[in-house]
Order: C-alpha cells, then structure tokens, then sequence
C-alpha cells in the first residue's frame, strides 16, 4: 500500500502545474483527434479536471491555456474561495491536503468517489450480525465511508464467509500511532467475524517510489511486520506478505497480476493516479499488484484455489483509488468486487490539515517513542483548540474540532462518556489545554508500552511463521 | 520473447498511420513545452521519425500535418523510392516487413540498430577460440550482426566463462521450422562452448499480446517446451522456463523485474517499441520481463547469486529492440550489459518480403507436417526464382537470390560445396525449379522426420527436469 496515513510526497509549483495542465490538455485533443475509445478520452478529461481543480486551489485563479501564472502565484491562505470545487482536498495515494483545519471534508469525498456514508444503520447492523458491540471507530465514525458493506452482510447471513485485506507501504522502520489505525480496527473486524486476513507489505513499490535500496524496502517490510504483528492477530488467521517475497513464491499471485494489467490501460492510470510518460513502467504497471490480494485465488494455501471469496478491505481513504481500479476489472476478468471500509486520516500534531511525515520526528507520536518523549511532544507541538490565556479560555471555552489533542483521544480513549465529557469540559472551558494534553499523555504512554512490550516479545520465528504461505483457519 | 521469428501482428492503414502520427507529433510538442527531459524528447522524436518513415513507406508520399491521406494511398508496388529512408524495412518484435524479394536489407539495419557486422574475422576467431569448425549458420551469414562478442570471446580465453539466453513466445503450439534456427545455432553454441543455457517461453506477454486465456498460453508453452527438448539440448546445461511459471518460483528473477521496471519510462518504452496510451499495463511493464533473464542473478539457482556472469543471447535481430533498452539499463543497475548474436528472419514459403503466420497453415513447414504434406507445399507454394518456361529457365537461369527453396536450403543444407553447385547450376539453368524443389523435400523431409521422433520420446519427466530450478553444470 502507499502509506495509509497519508505520508505523500510534495506537491508541484503553481508553473509545473501549469504545464501539467497544458500537456494534459493537449493529450486530450490528441485523444479525440485520433478517435480514441470513449474510456480512454474520459479518463484523460477526469484528469485534466482534476489538475484544473488543483490548479486553482493552488493559485486562486482558474487555469488558462497561455497564460502561465506568475512565479509566485499562491491561493489565498484560509479563504473558502467564491467558486464550488475550488476548495476541494486533495487525497490520492501519495498526497493528501486540505486548507481546513478539522481536516479533510469526508462527506464531500465521498460524493467525490462515489461510495457510501456508513450511517447508524450500518453500524447498528454490523452489531446485529456479528453479535459485537461496534468498535468506537465505527461509533465515532473514524471508519465512516464504504462501498458494498451491505453485500458482505447478506452473504455472511447466509453462512458466505469473507476474508479480509489489508496493507502497509514500508518506507521506513519507524511506524507511528496513525499507521496502527487500519490495523486496530482489522483486527477487531478479524474477532468479531472469524475470518482469515491478508496484509501486504509493498516493499516493492516504496522501492519503486523512494530513492531507497530494495534490500532496505523489504527489511522495513520484515520490521513493520513485527509491528503488525504485536498489535495482536492469530497467526491461525493471518498471512504476512511482502511482494518481493510473494511474488516469487506464487505463481497464482502473479497470474492475478497479469490478468489485472492485462484489462487496465495507461490511459486508465493515468486518470486514477496522475502518472505521466515521464515515470518508470514500474510505476505504472504497480497497481495491478496493490490489486491482486483483493481476489481470493491470489492465495491458494487458504481458500484451496477458490476464486469466489468475497474480499473486505479496510483502508484509509487515501487507497481508495486503487480499489476503485480493482473493482472496475473485477467482473471483466470474473471476480467477485471487493467490498471496502475507508477510515479518515490521522491527524499530524501539527493539526489536521498538515501532513505527517515519517521523517520528521515530530509531526507524530511513533510506537519507538519512550514516555518522557511522548509527554514532550503532546505538550509542545499537539495544536491546540484553547484560548490563548486561561482567563479567556475559562471565559469562552476551547475549540475540539480542531485541537489535535482531543482528536487523538476520539482515536485511543475507548469510554464514550468520558470523550463526551472531555469534549464538554473543553468547550465550556473548565477543561484546560494542559489538563486535555495530560489526558492524552496518560491515555498514549500505556498504549505505546505496551505495543512496544508486545513488539518486543515477537520473535524471528514469528515472523516466520507469518509469513509463510499456509493453509489458514477458513470456514 | 515475442516470436523470434516475426509473426507480427498486422499494420496500420494509411488513416490509421496518419492520426498515430498527428498524435505523436503534438506529443513530442506537448514534452517540449513541458521541457521533458532531453532523453524523453529524444525518444519521442525518434518514434516520430520512425512513424514518418513507415507513412511514406506506406503511402508513397511525405507526412504532412493535416493533410490525411486519401482511403486509397499505397505506396507504389515494387518501386525503390526516390528518397534515402523511403524504401526502409520494418523491424520490431511485432511487425517486419519489407518490400523487397530478397527480404529485409541487413546492412543496412546494422547501421539503424548501431550494431555490429559479424565478418570473415569474428567467424574466424569462434573457430579459433571454440576449437570447432564454425556453425553454417555463421558461415553463410545467417547470424550475420552482433553486439560485444569480441568482448565474450576475450573474457571466455581468460577463463571467465559465460552463459546463453534464448527464448521463445509460445502463442500457439504449432511451431514451423523457422522456430528452430535461434535453438539450432543456440545448442551449437552450448556444445563447442559448453556453457548454462536458460530459455525464456513468454507465455505471460502471448496473453498479454493476443486474445487467448492464461491457460491456453501455459500449455503452449509446456507443449512448445518438448520440442526445444528434442533440439537436442543437455539436461544438465539447460533451464527452459515459462514466466508464468518461474516469477512465482523465484524472488530473485522478480526482483530484478523490478529494479529494471524502476529504471525504464513510459516515455522509453514509446520510443522502443511504439507503445501508445491506449495500450494496457501489462505490455507497458513487459520488456523488464524479457529483460531480466539477460543478468545472471536472477538464477540464483545455477550461477549461486553471482551478478557478473556475462551473458550471450542469439536472437532473431527483430528482438533487438528489448536488449537495446536492457544494455541501457544494465550499468545502472550494476550488472554487465549482455552481449548478442542476431540471425536473419527465416522467409515465409510465399517468399521474403511476406510474413509467416502460425494460423496460415501454408506458409510455412510445419514441425508437425507429414512427409507428404511437406511436398505439397515446397512443390505449391514455395515462391521461385525461376523462369516461366522450361526453355527460358534453361536459357537465363534461375534467381536463387528470391527462391524460397534455395533460402531454406542455406538453412538446412549443411554441405558447403554442394549448396554452391546448386546455387550455380540454378542460376545458370542447369537445374530446373522442380528439380530444385525436389532437393530441398529431400533435405526436409528426413530433418522434420528425426525432429518428430524425438519429440515423441521426451516425456513428461523430460521436460519437468528441464524446467525445474536447480544447479547446471557450470564452470
């Protein structure tokens, strides 16, 4: 996977954009001079609509073909600009960003994308048939869009079982609390229903994307697996996989692959991800292998070559454009879709419109992180919603939505009554700033000791153990 | 490998050429603008050149921007142009085509590819460092261009041994005598140079090429691989594998894939081989496929994790273009660039200049035809140089130059003084066209004949012992 969490790569100058958009342009009356297929033209618009979009968040003034902007064309610093799309986020696999600081418009996304809003309906139903309490990040609506969920229900009614896929872009050995996120809520999903689950690791596309060696791509993938594997799940029911490992132990692996890029043009790419002619063929063609694990004849050694398995991926949002992809080519290559659950991003300490990047130590709480450095963190760079004196803050109260302290806390406290005081407390003022960060502390530094605890404990047997292809508790 | 032997896929129309050439030329405006890389511009440009060359090839007159050419332009019959590039070849993996009977200008497609002559002093020098007479096939000029073969016989007289890459793209499981040359001379190779040998079946790139399943291509593959066994070849020197196959048997041939993928545009692979946007993924990413083989680390199995074994691939010259681009990479990644041997194409019974096609049954011999179905076709369809009547072919002779059944006795007549003699007495009359004929049915029949016989005694055994990953002789 590309980074869950949304580590993306910088964005371009308003004058790369600029030509961006000219190129694009140009491919598109390239695309209908030479009568390309309906699709592909489509597909080349979408993109050039997308830049457009970016262009003006961006500068603040629509694009115009000769007009190049000025070089240091910048969109105004808050402004909700006058026109509609133009304050739109930005969220594929490599970049996420939004000029609000209570993050990422989410029901806006899924407009956007076209998936569904999990509302009460769902997640009382998921109680229902699974007999558990919903995990809070369904209550809370942290897992708030999905696609197909409703399907997946029906058939594990009527005794059709499903399995689960999940993943992680290994571009370093450091792993921070935002990156447990999909596999908190995994795991959870993983005990209520009984059902095996997949993990990619993608050492193979961080090594295509980062200027990282593929030796260190797959020892990250090796590190991160202990990771995953401390946060608790039955070795009965998980595969570990990573491609530079899987690939070349699975023959039915790769024939999905192909099959995959077989059905899918770069024209196709090209308007989901963004790629251009300039990036390598690796790149291009990664995809159909972010794709792969969502059919279950990817894996033999659990589903005995079964192809009808119904797949459940919850990933952040950020991942969705590849499953949007997978789930175009599944029934024309005769697949089963998979259905999905996308989770919002996790917030930097910095606030929810800035990235967190996992080579600055302080943008995040990392699960290396000791007690002392987690308190010194939370304390001076958690963004706060508070006033800026006590009497004021006292007076009119602090701002939740937008403090990062009490966003971590909807993630990691688990009392529901407790958030809901807090979040009163807060706002009223009788909690201050200092007091809602110490919460937090005390609510992270036995989470992270014990992650580390349990990370510890995890052995190179393990490990191995995880990853070997096998046969997996399956009903 | 795409078929070695150049059964293409069709070309364009006169319209069709027309619109991919109006693309690719606001293409290459489009990459200027931009300001693309030089190497990017560079590679668009020459598939502009290239395409430009094809139009006039095709319709008989200069590509000018809008102005499409009429439904009805051809390039004039037999006519050698006025102009210098007019009258070029078509050479690539998918298409070669000539308008000329002798078949494609060789030289001249030395100086296109920038590689280099194999003459009288190369050939001398195998002989010398092989210790054996040299292969007709290098005599008559048959494999007649190369790459850094000086360079391999240097480093083969100073103990530094290498290994022979071939390969085959099984896309159906009739193969005709055509296929066998690149495995003739191969097996020549293996036996006066006794080194590894590792042969490619790309049956994933037939699937991803043409409309036939996964399965299909597989067992073609399988089945093509018994009769590479009857060739001859040592069991315990050579490894025959199916991509689909061997990437799932083997991390370090993927990794390789993508180290290569890595290091490889889009922009270059449109430059190579002429793909367009519209062209799935799977084809964009395959030349790192068939390029893998070519670094000696991706049989960890028989060169035990070395990286520097030098490599030799004897090819049909229209593969070049995949190890053009693999000998570009092959210094950045840290591997020795492989070295080539390149043959001529083996000409279709209808003559040189028309392509041989697995589906039209009679142009070719097939490895499968009776002796009887042999005759027929060398004595009905093979195209001749001889003269309408018996008395003018007695009184000007015969041209052996654009009879197809003197081209394939240089093939197959290994007797030096006797293919002269009937080389002379064709031309000067001497030897009548049936009686020509008759020569070639008699060297055929008994060759195709042994050819069947082996192939009836591999076994299944046989080729999974061929086709297993394991140690190889190797010095």
């Amino acid at each position: 996977m590309a980074d869950c969490q949304g580590d993306g790569e910088g964005a371009s100058s308003p004058v790369e954009l600029y030509e961006k958009l000219t190129a694009q342009g140009e491919q598109v009356r390239t695309l209908k001079t030479a009568k390309a297929s309906k699709a592909d033209i489509d597909a080349a618009v979408q993109l050039l609509l997308k830049l457009k979009i970016n262009y003006k968040q961006m500068t603040g003034q629509d694009y115009k073909a000769g007009c190049p902007p000025s070089e240091n064309s910048v969109a105004p610093e808050n402004g909700p600009a006058a026109g509609g799309a133009d304050d739109e986020d930005t969220v594929d696999p490599w970049n996420v960003s939004t000029n609000n600081a209570k993050g990422v418009d989410y029901d806006k996304l899924i407009l956007r994308f076209g998936s569904s809003k999990i509302d009460k309906e769902l997640v009382d139903r998921i109680e229902k048939v699974s007999g558990q309490k919903a995990h809070h990040f369904l209550r809370r609506g942290i897992f708030f869009s999905h696609r197909d969920m409703h399907q997946v229900l029906d058939a594990y009614e009527k005794q059709k079982s499903f399995y689960l896929y999940t993943g992680r872009g290994p571009s370093s050995e450091a792993m921070h609390v935002g990156h447990l996120i999909p596999f908190i809520f995994t795991k959870w999903l993983q005990d209520v229903f009984d059902i095996p689950l997949v993990i990619q690791l993608t050492d193979d596309e961080k090594y295509l994307w980062k200027d990282l060696s593929l030796e260190d791509c797959h020892r990250f993938a090796v590190e991160n697996t202990k990771d995953i594997i401390a946060c608790g799940f039955d070795v009965n029911k998980t595969f570990i996989f990573s491609d530079l490992e899987y690939m070349g132990a699975s023959p039915e692996f790769y024939r999905n692959v192909v099959k995959i890029q077989k059905h899918v043009t770069f024209n196709q790419v090209k308007g989901i991800f963004g790629f251009t002619d300039s990036d390598c063929i690796g790149k291009i063609s990664f995809p159909a292998i972010q794709a792969a694990p969502s059919f279950s004849n990817s894996f033999p050694q659990i589903f005995n070559g079964r192809k009808d398995v119904q797949c459940l991926i919850p990933c952040a949002i950020d991942q969705d454009p590849y499953f949007r992809m997978t789930r175009d080519v599944a029934p024309r290559i005769g697949y089963p879709k998979p259905a999905l659950l996308h989770s919002t991003f996790f917030p930097a300490l910095q606030g929810a419109q800035t990235k967190m990047s996992a080579s600055d130590a302080n943008s995040s709480i990392f699960l290396t992180d000791t007690p002392k450095q987690i308190k010194n963190k939370v304390n001076k760079h958690a963004f706060s919603g508070g006033k800026d004196t006590v009497e004021e803050h006292r007076k009119y109260g602090g701002n939740p939505d937008v403090d990062v302290a009490f966003m971590y806390l909807t993630f990691f406290l688990e009392d529901d009554e407790q958030l809901e005081k807090i979040r009163q407390d807060y706002a009223s003022g009788a909690l201050l700033t200092g007091e809602l960060k110490k919460l937090l502390i005390d609510t992270l530094q036995p989470i992270i000791e014990q992650h580390q605890q349990r990370r510890k404990e995890v052995t190179e047997e393990n490990v191995k153990q995880f990853m070997t292809p096998r046969p997996l508790n399956f009903n």
